[in-house]
C-alpha cells in the first residue's frame, strides 16, 4: 500500500506521542501475553510510585494527598510513569501531558502548603480523559487524520469543572475510528490491547481508559458512553465503569462521532479501579454546578438523600432484579457464574433477588441501531474524506479492507420525518418497560418495585480481538436511558466455567455465539456484572453500587491486579 | 363546495357538542364585540355561581372547597354552565364531560364528607383541558376529522394525576389545525374568537383554553406549549400562561403535532387566572412523581428551596434584565408601555432592572423553524389524507384555500443527517446564551446573572383573525429551553398608547407590523409581558412571577373582568 497524506499525518503523530514519554520511562519490549506485572518489574517506578499507584480506592489517595502524606507532584509522576509504561505494553494513549500535569501537581501542593486546604474535592489527584474531552490548545482527533489539526480553542466544559476542583490532567486514552464499535483501534494510533491478555481486546470504545485503568496506571478517567462505551471495557479490563443518564454531567466542549444525534444521547462515563472514584468524581462534578456553563446539563444537584437511598429503605434489605439472559444472546458461563456470585453474596447480606424477564430486547435494540445510524454513514463520510483515510470494516488483526462485519453494514439514510416516527416507537418501548419496572411491587415482598436490576455486562468477557458483536446488554440502558455500572466480580477459571452444552439456541447469532466460547482463550480474564436503576437515579445507583461492592469484596482485595 | 367525507365527520362532532350543553344553559344569539360579561348578564348561572366563577385566585377556590364553604358540585356545576356560555360566545370548547364531571364532584363531596379530608391537593375543582390531553373513552381529535374515531385506551399520564390529585375533568378546548399557528381554527370546530373583542384571534395554539379562562369558564386549564402555545393566548386574553422546561411536567398520552419531533420538546402548560393556579396545579403534578409514570419525565421533585428563591436571596433586591426588542420586530406600543410599567413597579418594590440585548433571535428562528418543519410537511399529509380535509393556509375569514400565508409556506424535506447538523447549530447557540446570562453579573451589582429576564410576549397584542405572524419573541424560550411565563399587565388605552412614529425598520416585515398598529383595533385587548429564567428553574420563575404580578397589581383587581 502506498503512503499517502493519511498514513503520513498519522506517522508523525504517533512520533510526537512517543517523543513525549522520556526515555528514563521507556522498557524494552515485552512477550508475555499478561502484562500488569510489568510496572512492578521494569525497575522505572520506585517503591513510592509503586505503593502509590497500586492504591484502588480513590478516597484514600484523595486523602493521602489532602494530609500530604504524599505531594501531588509524587502521585502524578508515578501516574505518568505508570502510564508510560502501560502505553508501551497496551498501547493505551494518545497524549501525555507530562510536563504539564507535572507543573500543576507542583502548583496545587504550593498551595496545599500555604493555604492548609485544598483548592476542591479532587485536589492533586490525575485524571486520565479518553480522546473526546478538549484540552484547550491540542487536537482532539479521536482517532481520526482528518481532525489532527483541530486544535481545541477551550477545555470542555467537564474537563474546565476538573481542574478547577483541583485535577491533574496528565493523559488522554485512545478510541477506536468512528467510536461506534466495542474495540479500540483506529488508523491514528493503531489497536488497544487487554493487558490480562494482549490477544484479546480491551472493549470499547473507551478501551485505551480501561486498559490504562486496569494497568494501574490511572486511578480515575473519564470515558464516554453511548451503547456500552464506559461500562464494556471496563467489564473487559476488570475496572468499574458508570454511564449516568442523558445530560446529568455535562457534555458540551467533547467531540463526538455522529454528532448532532440527540435521539441517544452520549454520556460522560466515568471509569475507575474502584467504587469511591465514580462517586467522588461524579459529586465534585455536580457539586460545581455544571449548568451553568453547559445549556444541556440537567439543573439536579448531587442529591443527599437519594445517596442515602431514601427512596430504598436505607439500603436495608432491598429487592434486586435479576436478568440472567436478554432473551438474544445467552451469556457464557463465567458471566452466568459471576451473576449467581453476586446474587448469593446479595442475600447473604440480607437482601432478595427475584427473576426478571427480558422485554422486547430485540425491537429496543432495531431501533437504537436504526436511530444511531440514520445519517446512512454521512458523518463517517464527513470526517474520513477530507484526508482519504478509509473506513475500518473490520477490526480482526490482517483482515481484508473489504470485509465489512455483519453489524457494520452500510444502511440508508433516514429521512427526518422517519427518524421522528423511530422516537414515537422509542418512547412507546420506554413507557412499557417502566409500566413492567413499577409493576415487580407485587413480587419483591417490599412494597416497593425492584430496587436495582442486575444483569450480563455482555454476553462474552474480552474476546481475541475483531471479534465483539453489538452491544445488547448495555445499548437497551442507553436507549431507555437507565443509569447503569459495571462492576467487576471474578475472573475466569476454567475448572468451574466449563463449556455447556446447548441444544436450543435464540437465533443462529446465539449459536455462533455458543460455539465461541473455550475456557483456555478466556483463562484469567475479568468478569463483571451490569446494575442498572431508574433514570436519574445516578445517586441511588452510586449507592446500591457500593452495596453490592461490599458484598462480593473482601476488604484486603485490590481491583485488576 | 361539495359535502365529502370529512365535512360530515365534523359535522357530526359539532353536532355532538351542541347536545352536550343543556338546553337551559343555552342562550339566544348575541351581537356584542366584547362578551365578558355575558355570563353575569345571561340569567343562566346564579348568583352563588356567578360568585364562584367569578374568583381568580385557585388557592381561595381550592379552600373554599376543602373547607366545604362550596361543594365540587356547586363549583362544578357553576363552572359547567359558565364554559357552555363561554363555548356559545366565543366557540372555545371541543368536549364537555358535564354529566361525569358533576358525578365525580359529588363522590369528592361525599369522601370530604365521610373522611374529614381532602383526596388531594386538587380536591374538587373543575380543571379544563386543551383538546391534546387524552381522556379514557374518548378521541382526541386535535382538529383532525381523520382522528375522530381514535378512540383513547388511558387518560394521558397528566390527567391521571390529576384525577388522583382531586381535579375534575369537566371540558376540553380548541386548538389550531396542525397545532403550528397562533391562532384557533380548524375543519372540525371552527373558529375561536377573542372573548375581549370577537374580531380578534384569541391566539392559539391553546386558544380555546384562553377564551375559556377569560370568560372565567375555568379558573386552571392545561395547554401546551412548542413555540408560544400556552404564553401567546394567555397574553392576548389576560390570563396566565407557563411553559415549563422540556419533560418536567410528564407529556405522555397527550397527542400532538409532529409527533416524534423531540429537539424542541412540546411541554404541558398550565394556564389560570391566577399565579397561585399555575404554582399549585405544578407543585401537584410534581408531587405525584410523575417519573414513576411517564418515563421521559424528569426525576425532579418539588424545590422547596427553588421557590424560596435561595439561589436568589430570598427574592430581596432582585435584578431583572429587560429586552426591550428582539432586533427583529419592534413592539407595538401597548406592549413596550407595559414593559416600562413593569420596569417601574418592580423598581418601585426595591428590586433594579438592566437592559438585556437581544443575541442573534434571528438564528435561533431559522433554525428552529428548519427543526419543526424537517418532515417537510409529512406529518400534516399523513393526518389530513385520510379523510381528504384540506390544509388550512391562512386563517383570515373567507380566504382563498390556495392563498399561503409567508410563514406557512411550504419546506423542503430534510434527512436525519441535515437535522444532526442543526441540532448543532442549536447547541452552540444555547451555550452562547447561556454565557451572555452568566456574564450579566458583571452589570447586575448583586453579585449574580440577572435573576429573570422580561421581555415581550409577542411585538403586538390580539390581533384580528388571520393576522397573526410566527411566535418570534416565545418561541426562543423553546428552543432554549429557558421556561417562561406570561403575565398580564394592562389593557391597551388609545388615549396613551398612540401612533409612534418610526423612521428605521429592522426589516420589511417589521415596517408592515408597525403599520398594523391602530389603538382603536386594539382598545381594550389584554397586554401581558413575559418572564424567564434558566433551565429547570421553574419554581424560582413561579415564585419570581408572583413578585412581579405583586408589584405590578392592586390586591383587589381581578384578573381578565
Amino acid at each position: 500500500m502506498s503512503s499517502g497524506k493519511w498514513q503520513e499525518l498519522a506517522k508523525a503523530k504517533r512520533e510526537q506521542l512517543q517523543q513525549g514519554i522520556p526515555k528514563e520511562w521507556t522498557i524494552s519490549p515485552r512477550s508475555e501475553s499478561n502484562v500488569l506485572q510489568i510496572p512492578g518489574e521494569c525497575g522505572v517506578l520506585s517503591s513510592q510510585e509503586l505503593e502509590i499507584t497500586s492504591l484502588s480506592d480513590v478516597s484514600v489517595l484523595l486523602r493521602n494527598i489532602a494530609t500530604a502524606k504524599w505531594s501531588s507532584l509524587e502521585v502524578t509522576r508515578a501516574f505518568c510513569k505508570r502510564a508510560a509504561i502501560a502505553h508501551q505494553v497496551t498501547n493505551c494513549l494518545t497524549d501525555a501531558f507530562f510536563d504539564s500535569a507535572l507543573k500543576k501537581a507542583a502548583e496545587l501542593d504550593d498551595y496545599l502548603q500555604r493555604n492548609g486546604k485544598v483548592v476542591g474535592p479532587l485536589h492533586g489527584l490525575p485524571i486520565s480523559l479518553k480522546d473526546q474531552f478538549q484540552v484547550k490548545g491540542y487536537p482532539t482527533p479521536m482517532g481520526y487524520t482528518s481532525w489532527l489539526d483541530k486544535v481545541a480553542e477551550e477545555d470542555a466544559v467537564v474537563v474546565q469543572i476538573l481542574r478547577e476542583s483541583g485535577a491533574v490532567i496528565y493523559v488522554r486514552t485512545n478510541v477506536p475510528q468512528t467510536l461506534m464499535w466495542t474495540e479500540t483501534y483506529n488508523n491514528v494510533y493503531g489497536r488497544t490491547v487487554n493487558p490480562f491478555n494482549t490477544s484479546l481486546t480491551p472493549g470499547g470504545s473507551s478501551g485505551g481508559e480501561a486498559a490504562l485503568l486496569a494497568m494501574h496506571g490511572s486511578i480515575l478517567g473519564l470515558g464516554t458512553d453511548i451503547g456500552g462505551s464506559s461500562r464494556l471495557p471496563a467489564h473487559f479490563c476488570g475496572v468499574y465503569g458508570f454511564k449516568p443518564s442523558y445530560h446529568r454531567l455535562p457534555w458540551y466542549g467533547a467531540v463526538n462521532s455522529l454528532d448532532g444525534q440527540e435521539s441517544i444521547s452520549t454520556v460522560v462515563g466515568p471509569m475507575s479501579t474502584s467504587m469511591s472514584g465514580l462517586q467522588i468524581i461524579t459529586k465534585a462534578i455536580l457539586d460545581a454546578k455544571p449548568w451553568r456553563k453547559d445549556p444541556q446539563a440537567l439543573r439536579k444537584p448531587w442529591d443527599h438523600e437519594g445517596y442515602a437511598l431514601s427512596e430504598h429503605v436505607g439500603g436495608k434489605r432491598l429487592c434486586f432484579g435479576i436478568m440472567w439472559d436478554d432473551g438474544t444472546l445467552k451469556p457464557h458461563p463465567p458471566v452466568l457464574r459471576a451473576l449467581r456470585q453476586v446474587k448469593g453474596a446479595l442475600e447473604a447480606a440480607g437482601h432478595s433477588v427475584i427473576d426478571w424477564t427480558p422485554y422486547k430486547h430485540g425491537e429496543i435494540y432495531d431501533v437504537t441501531r436504526a436511530i444511531w445510524y440514520a445519517d446512512g454513514g454521512e458523518d463517517y463520510e464527513a470526517c474520513l474524506s477530507p484526508t482519504g483515510e478509509p473506513l475500518i470494516n473490520s477490526m480482526k488483526p490482517g483482515a481484508d479492507p473489504h470485509e465489512v462485519v455483519a453489524h457494520r453494514k452500510p444502511r440508508e439514510p433516514l429521512s427526518a420525518y422517519k427518524l421522528w416516527q423511530l422516537h414515537k416507537q422509542k418512547r412507546r418501548l420506554r413507557k412499557e418497560h417502566l409500566d413492567r419496572w413499577e409493576s415487580t411491587s407485587s413480587r419483591t415482598g417490599t412494597g416497593r418495585p425492584i430496587d436495582a436490576l442486575l444483569c450480563p455486562v455482555a454476553p462474552y468477557v474480552a474476546v481475541p480481538h475483531g471479534q465483539t458483536r453489538s452491544a445488547v446488554y448495555t445499548m437497551i440502558w442507553n436507549a431507555l436511558d437507565y443509569p447503569a455500572l459495571a462492576i467487576p466480580v471474578t475472573k475466569v477459571d476454567p475448572s468451574v466455567d466449563t463449556v455447556q452444552s446447548r441444544e436450543r439456541f435464540f437465533s443462529p447469532d446465539d449459536e455462533t455465539l455458543h460455539k465461541l466460547y473455550d475456557p483456555e482463550i478466556f483463562k484469567g480474564v475479568p468478569v463483571g456484572i451490569q446494575l442498572v436503576t431508574q433514570p436519574q437515579e445516578e445517586e441511588a445507583l452510586l449507592a446500591m453500587g457500593q452495596i453490592v461492592d461490599d458484598a462480593i469484596r473482601k476488604p484486603s482485595e485490590t481491583c485488576g491486579l
